[in-house]
């Protein structure tokens, strides 16, 4: 049980922590702190917490745990101004969907309390925000990975592990280079073309001088399937912008990977190679298909 | 009212035109044509069809329309076949995804029937397969692309625009170099991207030596995002294969302008641009927001 959680940033992500937590009854006293007094007011309402801050260093007094669940790009300005007010026994712990960007900012800003500081990530959807739209069962049965540093106490990865697992998630640690470039490859890289395949459909062909394009928008032709590729394409740019930037290498190297994968793809179809397009189809379809076996 | 409809490939895109085309009260008889003796049994016993053909000469004798529904690759075969059994008064059209090679195959084998040759692309789910998901409501709303000839008669395509209609399809025209280079950009291409990047998580990002990854495979990190982007990924890789080669032309001419969007990411991620990168998902998800209003 815990006397005081701090969340700073009451969103979707930190209002269904709190929502959570405070159903499997593991937290007496929850003290919000966000800069919009509209989501506040709202998480409030929504019992997520029990006050909103007044200031900082009241709101962090004799906390417990501190959750920062801003957008990953403020994370950085978010530990430079807790740092000062942290106590010897809190625990700091993030949720942030990049983790070596994370790590670094800790290293600047929370160089004497790393001990007790555990990055954390939680893998669940994003195209919903605000205190509005948490959920107290938004983790159940979803992933969080922790990424502990060298510095990071066993005792501090324990407490933030169970309170994950209170929230009905599935915890694993690995360090933040490895949690990167996983979510790069199943994430990130998805999102990026995503982004720019309805780009590429709405804009892009619509600039062809020499082959003038049917009058009605080609994507009154698009059906279902492109629906579902694109539905993250309605995802936060605010948010997938950061989370680009902040992975940017592991990003980088996720497009270079697939550039030269689509570029031998194209190649095949050049020299009419039915056998070697087929293979990839059809070992694509089987990797779903054993994934959606796994995953149920 | 049609009296006789012969359809060759009884699957669900076959299967499902007779079944609306019967409850619509459009036709008296329909005639199965196809290899697999089960599925025309299955057919038969979903009342898609009234009869499995014996042969082709007796099957075409007579026919008012004949609808080609067997995978894109087998359509040029088929139309010899059928070529020496055609009469005057019958109407020809198929339902093949791609359309200029299906139009170069009618020049090749339906040379003295082009007046009655329309094709015609019903751009509708293909998850499914096979007459036992064959559905009368399967093109209540959807698009229905004819693309007819400079030699197709306005009745021919009056006749099949008609029968489409009767349907609840949306029947519009255009010509194959437009319909393949639409389709291009919001179906196969997408296809083709959502396959390779199945492929690219499930076994890329294994193969770097250099970086182990978490001895987890990288998909049980994937959420709900990836699920959906990747659904396509299921569809059928022999009748994908059929579809990117046939329409490798115009593929291949999206694929080279995708890449080069990508490159331009990747640029903007490398310089750190924040303000470009927000840029292209912003109006990403603009053009995805009014898709998405002006299909509803």
């Amino acid at each position: 049980m815990i006397n005081k959680l701090v969340i700073i940033g009451v969103g979707l992500i930190g209002g269904s922590f709190a929502l959570a937590l405070r159903k499997a009854g593991k937290v007496k006293h929850i003290v919000g702190v966000g800069r919009s007094r509209e989501n506040m007011q709202r998480a409030l309402e929504r019992g997520a917490i029990d006050e909103i801050a007044d200031d900082l260093p009241s709101a962090l007094k004799h906390a417990d745990v501190i959750l920062l669940a801003t957008p990953v790009g403020q994370l950085g300005g978010i530990m430079a101004q807790i740092s000062p007010y942290l106590e010897p026994g809190t625990i700091v712990t993030d949720a942030g969907s990049t983790k070596q960007d994370v790590v670094r900012s800790a290293y600047s800003h929370l160089a004497g309390y790393l001990k007790n500081f555990v990055p954390a990530h939680p893998i669940a959807g994003a195209e919903l925000s605000g205190a509005g739209a948490a959920d107290a069962d938004l983790y159940r049965g979803k992933n969080v990975v922790l990424t502990p540093l060298d510095e990071t106490s066993a005792d501090a990865v324990r407490q933030v592990t169970e309170l994950w697992q209170a929230c009905g998630a599935h915890v694993s640690q690995m360090n933040a280079a490895q949690h990167d470039k996983i979510l790069a490859a199943v994430s990130h890289l998805p999102h990026v073309l995503a982004f720019l395949l309805m780009n590429h459909v709405s804009f892009s062909t619509e600039h062809d001088p020499d082959e003038p394009l049917h009058p009605d928008d080609p994507l009154r032709f698009a059906g279902s399937g492109f629906r579902d590729f694109t539905r993250i394409a309605g995802s936060s740019p605010e948010m997938w912008r950061d989370i680009c930037l902040a992975n940017r290498e592991a990003l980088s190297r996720q497009i270079d990977a697939y550039q030269k994968e689509l570029a031998a793809l194209r190649e095949m179809l050049a020299r009419d190679d039915s056998e070697a397009v087929e293979r990839i189809f059809t070992s694509a379809r089987e990797a779903r298909r054993r994934w959606l076996e796994n995953k149920s």
